[in-house]
């Protein structure tokens, strides 16, 4: 079920960095899938985690003790598919994909979760690096990644999370890779923006972080690295995912790796500096 | 119960500001009291706000929704009296005063809380603006309560926060007056410090925020503020004994505003550029 077909909306339509969160989401609702990377250009792009509202507690609080991988946006009402990111957004139609979790296992990929949906689940809206890429795109950084027509590659992390209550479950991140030129204005832009991910967890050896195999993604697509390219390693909205998978709560929905859910919001309403 | 007779332990004692945090601790433990600004230069204080965990999933969701005031450092396990910010603190015994509240009254203000202790407490520790008044002070901005041995004015705003669950209430915010030539450097540091309020949410007339008399601050001290000086309205980590005040839990514990705890943390681990 690990879907890699799926290209950069970006790529598929050349107008979609146009495109607004609105009309993006609108898109979704109708069926369009694929990786949000450069979708809306300047809006802030969102991962989404829903869990009964008796898992609520121990995932919020496991956010707040794993900021950098969980950086919350938002989180909504029991029950409640809207959210004050997202003027008449429906989160349970408007991401391209998402992923349903029955006790830890993936069990469905589908693009709206109407059918899935359960009055007591509590969704949390976590920021998502693809963010910061306008940043670090106007700074002169490449995305690698987007060069490449493929969605940014995600790797799950030796480091394990600070637990809290049931939930627990290693860090995960996405990598993208810097040539040394770039590399101050990659990180100085995203410390900037701590609300989605902020500074990088790691540079450079992928070992540091327990990552065997750059070429072989947890999430996401493998992409090429130049010669000189350092591999810069950013926390991962993906991160409670992978506590789904480790701590096994009976029922969660998430967003699909890579197809994030497109806010109102504006990237420099998160801009600390 | 307004106790306004506590000068800023700063002026108490010279030395102060070169405490340990763990040497300060130790202090309060042993019943000091007083305002903590100037404390331990470099290390972060925070706000203490417990009660009971059927409660706790409100208050941290009206923490999340409200991240100006209240940006959470940490959130302990039920009962814990415990945090992974200082080693070996007693969040029961180690802030220099307390507020115990019941049913949104104000019952008791003691230097120490093991008496008042319940095994359901859930501990939130929210940063602290006194945290950025060094960055402000190394920028060369005066720092007008402490040079006038005051603890810092904070007001009550006409300004609502967003709700969660069974919490709601206004937002609580510190003030300090800037000279004109020095408000840059103040916007500008604190707002690399969004762990601890970050930058300010309003500057001059005060009634912009539904404030009607400056020389009548709702806790803390009033301030004089030169002629040319414009007050620095900063979100302050009271806002959430105001939301006690409000809606009226069954108890809370509290630090007493301006008695702060002391954590090992130093301020340049939340410092973000």
């Amino acid at each position: 079920m690990n879907r890699t077909e799926d290209r950069p909306l970006a790529l598929v339509d050349g107008h979609a960095h146009a495109w607004s969160p609105n009309n993006a989401r609108t898109r979704f609702r109708a069926g369009l899938t694929g990786p949000t990377a450069g979708v809306a250009a300047g809006h802030t792009q969102a991962n989404l985690i829903a869990v009964p509202a008796d898992w609520a507690y121990d995932l919020v609080v496991f956010c707040q003790r794993n900021p950098k991988p969980c950086p919350v946006l938002d989180i909504t009402d029991a029950g409640s598919f809207t959210t004050v990111l997202a003027d008449g957004a429906d989160l349970r139609t408007d991401l391209p994909r998402y992923r349903v979790w029955e006790n830890g296992e993936l069990v469905d990929e589908p693009t709206d979760v109407r059918g899935h949906w359960r009055d007591d689940l509590v969704s949390v809206l976590i920021g998502c690096s693809f963010t910061f890429e306008w940043a670090l795109a106007e700074a002169g950084v490449p995305i690698r990644h987007l060069e490449q027509g493929r969605n940014v590659p995600m790797y799950t992390t030796g480091r394990q999370c600070r637990p809290a209550g049931r939930l627990h479950g290693p860090l995960v991140v996405s990598m993208r890779p810097v040539p040394p030129e770039h590399l101050a204005a990659a990180i100085r832009e995203s410390s900037l923006l701590p609300a989605v991910h902020g500074s990088p967890v790691h540079c450079g050896d992928p070992s540091g972080l327990g990552i065997g195999d750059l070429a072989r993604p947890d999430f996401g697509d493998p992409v090429d690295i130049a010669p000189d390219d350092i591999p810069v390693f950013w926390a991962c909205g993906v991160t409670p995912q992978a506590a789904v998978m480790a701590s096994r709560p009976p029922f969660a929905i998430t967003h699909a790796p890579g197809q994030m859910f497109l806010t109102d919001a504006r990237d420099e309403q998160f801009r600390v500096g």
